[in-house]
């Protein structure tokens, strides 16, 4: 009897000296520095796509290099925000330009589509400023949620949170540049095949002259040399980067979120059909709280980019459906057409169906608490089921709408709708010419 | 320990004189008088614009002036009926005139708008005489709730009511003041143009000879000169005037709810975490009744100032973007129609998400309920936080549609799914034209 | 003391006396006869309605005139249903006859309606039959929850049922009658006009003429005399009296089942803030489950009729928006066409509106739930307050819609962004006819 | 007393004999063999339907004759895959050529329909590879279910599983022949019509022939016999088929879970008013639960089937919509365009009724929950109370749609719209086609 006592006493000790070595290991990395860098969180997997955006002058935070999330901060006097003035300053000129020349030739339904992306790059570039502002106040609840997360008793998820973001934005990212690239093909090929019906005489059709038409908004107010031909090229680049970014970076939040909220429902799993104290169940429900918080918190922070976003990705949808059965020249110009709606719905399809993982990750639980046995219900349980049915979590635009299945369906279902008006005025228009 | 008796006693003859204070204080203010002036209730807030809405007999209230709410009720013997009346047979004469104009000339789609405008002012007067008549039914309890809840336990807000409503109604106002004065240049310009262009030999152009034209409608019963144009100008203000502060007294009521039930949310977030006895949990929850009681009487009483308000906008911004690609003559008209345009849809969204923060508000306590304690819960917070998730607080339209950010959203949508199926019918209108 | 004692057993003696009447006079209420007669029931309150649909062969129904609801049943073999026998031949013949005419001419969207109206008719009056037959299982429910709450501890609405019901009905019937009216009226002037202008020579028109232009259907298969002509206006009357009885039958019943919420949250109403045993509660429960059965059984036996009304009634409502910048010749005829417009809008708005009145009185009880006091609140009044917010009561089309009062809106809007539509075309149209 | 001892004994000894018994049947029916042949179960309903799929290749699945449903697996080296590999081949090239003929001749809304035939014809063949792969892992449990409702304290329902699933599918087998059918009786008609006008000197029309111009997609490829057309024959037949197929396997399935949760319905509707343990609570609520996993995992799994369902169905029956109005030569024509027509939404509405079903039926225990009396309601009733409200039970496409009646109506009410848009259309371009 008194060896199993001493085999108590010797189990609980390792216990304690195990839980012990846990909260070293949390406030360790709580304090930042190298364990804290080969942890799994939001933060380190973010931060790789945060330092590209500083080139582009997307969310300007100084110190971005540093392993520690407390470091990073928006600074009003920093290198980044500095960058973001000159992209602003230079996306402006461009946009007033683009403006000008389109207010001298008419505006209309199709020539606004350019006009509206440059606008809405400049809408984008000031939104992740401001989110930028409150970076820190998200970050660092954020992380101490990681912390508390990536340690017993939570498990890791089978995939690490690292690569994931990280196939899907090489996905969107190498799907993004070939998008980018017919852009250009496309261009150049319509260009030169229009300069040989045209003009015979035109001795030579070179890459140059297509450049120096598509950039002719820049063209017309500085010269035409091989650095502004540079500029031309790097100035859409940072727009378009910009476009795709958004929506990546909409993908990378609530990939980051749902992970969390899919351990958290791993871990009532595992306590399904087995006996657990009241206090248990009162501190899981203090991590979901966090974690709910957490979640609104970034929804309120996000919600000018998401909304952003999604009205952009459906205004370029609809304008795309427009031209479906417009006659276009070349194989070329149709490989581009159909290749760039279809990674343009596959990627707004993306945006949310990954957000909506959010909000289904946060029901999981409700099932584990239907299998709680009778005599381990209690009010505490209770109240966790209540705040699970009652709350809706995930990302929305404004809370005007929410990114979940039934609003993507909501959307697609209306795109359909309108496109199938479209064909029958198509039809009806094109029986009406041959009569 | 006797000391810490008396200190004890000491400290609860300090409450209870406190206590005393505040309850002689609510019932001096209950009785009216300088303290109620002082206050920060809702009537104080509103009567100012009550008293400018008297001069174009909107909402004729006797006694109007004073600081009692007591006191101001509905008499059908007043001068405040009078003006109304005065309103109402004017207004229908140029109603009547209107519609007989229009009625000769053959009704379409678009010369409806200056009609329906007329119609939905008359209608409104009526709404506002049947508010009238509801008024004091709706500021009694309202009072006594704003008497309440500028005691403690509840703490005023940051900002007050009064400045809120203030700062709401005067943006509004000073952007209905440029927009009619908008509408009178672009009228202008577009009529000294068409002169020049088609009559050379019209020697003079005149504003007078503008507003004869303009009020056609008047002058066609009355002989025109100084008096009558500024009985044209005063009856055309009146409208719009009316029009406005349909908009804007939806926007002030919302805001004097949403601001009590973030007081009540405030009072609640701060008792989050601490042991607070069942009484207690009763009377916040009597509290919060009595806010929804107010809630739905002030509902009831509005439905129809708010479906005639938000059927109208919808009409006339419907009717704006038939004409979004309308050619227009000159830049002064461009401006107007934009102008006009941006500010109906600010407006309206303004009317609904100020609108939509009451039933926000009234959602906020329900994060600090999930915080009260395990030891703490007991049936009283259980039936509050039923209370809370089961009911709508809110103001809607015969609560055919509720004010609520989905709604709004829907509206939106719509709104651009139409203007899509415009752009496109125009598109395939003018490809139809050039071929 | 004693005298106290005396006092209550006197008291109580009373009581029991009062109790045992209330029993022996529901007990013979039950039984039918004199006393049933008076009681203010739905069954007393249609009866009449019934009365008269037997003329036109609706819902046959023997021994009609009873006044004991046990006696009316349907019988294969009775005068009623020979009555509509007859009506489903003649009308199936002047379908048949219709559908002919028009398959010659050629169907198209404009002058389906008219065939729509008689095949609407016909199914009405198939699922008048198969109500009929379910009649005695809804009525022997309805009258025995009538006969419980016609009696205290329920109190009787303000005004009774039956006036409601006769006021219904009466304005509903006088409105239809003035439609009837100028529909002949319209297209006898429409008649006369053309053929003045036609048929110089054609000396006289009269209404004979003009009738027997309405009734060619009819005359293509009988000689036109004064017989034929009664012949076609009896058979036009009865599909018109049947369309207005559809919907006035679904108000009638919307009302009768409404009335009965609205006594039970009086009821529920009067216990508001007393102590009430749990028992009593249990008894308030068993109720609600009685009254939630009955508008269920009735819901589940009404659908196809709902679904038939709402149907036709959208139908027919767009098919006359389609006209509605149609350029008529009369005065008249816009008269008509204005009055049936509105007069259809207002009846379809009136089932939407009678019926969602059903759903709402079902919830008003939660509001008294609320405040029940803290030790008077138990398990009965939690399970009573879950049934209230987890079901649905109401009529619907086979639960495909309910009628509610989001669902009228629902409609409304889709009809206003139809007939926006129309209008644009409308326009387009006509500029392109003028350039 | 010993006597009633003694019957006591007695009875419980006969009641644990019948225990053992249905223990004991319950494990050889587990078994599989004759006992589990003659059981009412999913399995044994669905695989005369699976056994007659297998000759056109859909959901290869091995030992599909066993009687055991543990036997039947998803092998990769089987005949059933290697039939499904050939049809996906012939398809594939019968969908190339397909294609090249449609792209030479130019896309348009009205001949791709064609084509998308054919490729959701391809999708759902691989969709149905990837159900037999998912196949096992649904039946075990699946099987399982049913062994436990088929015994009691379930009670088996009035209609045999068997018995509705067959009345479902012979209907609309016979239905879809009479539309195959229809569909070469109408296009003979046509092209015989067709060519006796135009190619007067034509001496012969055969059946032939017109297989020869309605296959000309194989005969492209392949000379023209009587093998190539019944090749043809068998091809289209196939496609036809799979479409036809993949709804009724929804239709099915849903009947097969509706059925088990009506059984279950009825168990806890047969404990209305009697006093039920708490223990019994607990084990209807673990039946329930089983219930709702194992709808879930079909859900789950059979989700691309009712996504390309309902997609390809909408998609169908919205471009036989477009033809509504279309002039067409023969009766026949016309005969198999409505039949087609109403077949096809015939055919949708009963996939969403039947589906709907199950929600109907999972939510129907709730009015049973309502009449517990006081003194038996426990938490374990409770519990089952809000498991029954808080979830969602039937299938859906992705979770993008459900299922439900509301679905079927927004679906009918987005088509009608979508109809009446077109009348009006092609009323207005008739119109401007007369003018």
């Amino acid at each position: 009897m008194s060896r199993t006592s001493d085999d108590i006493r010797k189990h609980l000790k390792v216990r304690r000296q195990k839980q012990r070595a846990i909260l070293a290991m949390r406030w360790r990395c709580a304090q930042g520095g190298l364990e804290f860098e080969q942890l799994d969180t939001f933060y380190g997997a973010i931060r790789p796509y945060l330092c590209v955006a500083q080139f582009f002058g997307i969310m300007p935070l100084s110190n971005i290099w540093s392993r520690d999330p407390q470091d990073v901060k928006f600074k009003v006097r920093s290198i980044g925000l500095a960058v973001t003035g000159l992209f602003l300053l230079l996306g402006g000129i461009k946009t007033l330009v683009g403006a000008k020349i389109l207010f001298t030739a008419g505006l209309n339904a199709k020539n606004m589509v350019g006009l509206v992306f440059l606008i809405v790059g400049m809408v984008n570039w000031l939104n992740f400023v401001g989110f930028a502002r409150s970076w820190s106040h998200i970050m660092l609840p954020w992380s101490s949620v990681d912390i508390l997360m990536l340690f017993p008793p939570y498990k890791r998820g089978k995939r690490s949170l690292r690569s994931k973001v990280n196939v899907l934005a090489f996905s969107v990212a190498i799907l993004a540049v070939g998008d980018q690239m017919l852009y250009y093909a496309s261009g150049y090929c319509s260009y030169s095949m229009h300069i040989l019906q045209c003009h015979t005489n035109h001795s030579q059709i070179t890459f140059e002259l297509y450049l120096e038409k598509e950039f002719s908004d820049i063209m017309s107010i500085m010269p035409f040399n091989i650095f502004s031909m540079c500029y031309g090229f790097w100035l859409n680049g940072a727009f378009t980067f910009l476009w795709n970014f958004m929506d990546i970076f909409i993908v990378m939040t609530s990939t980051g979120l749902a992970q969390r909220f899919q351990q958290f429902a791993a871990r009532v799993g595992a306590l399904e059909g087995r006996h657990v104290p009241e206090a248990l169940w009162y501190d899981i429900r203090r991590d979901h709280i966090r974690l709910c918080e957490l979640a609104s918190l970034v929804e309120a922070s996000m919600s000018n980019i998401v909304f952003v976003s999604c009205a952009n990705n459906v205004y370029v949808i609809c304008n795309q459906a427009l031209a479906i059965f417009t006659k276009l020249r070349h194989p070329i110009n149709y490989v581009y057409f159909w290749y760039s709606l279809i990674f343009l719905l596959a990627r707004t399809s993306l945006v949310f169906m990954t957000a909506s993982k959010i909000h289904d990750a946060s029901l999981l639980p409700l099932r584990s608490l239907y299998l709680v046995p009778s005599d381990g219900w209690n009010q505490e349980v209770q109240r966790f089921a209540d705040q699970l049915t009652s709350e809706f979590v995930g990302l929305s635009g404004y809370r005007l709408f929410c990114l979940t299945r039934k609003s993507l369906f909501g959307m697609l279902a209306t795109l359909v709708t309108y496109e199938l008006m479209l064909l029958q005025m198509d039809a009806a228009w094109m029986d009406g010419c041959i009569t």
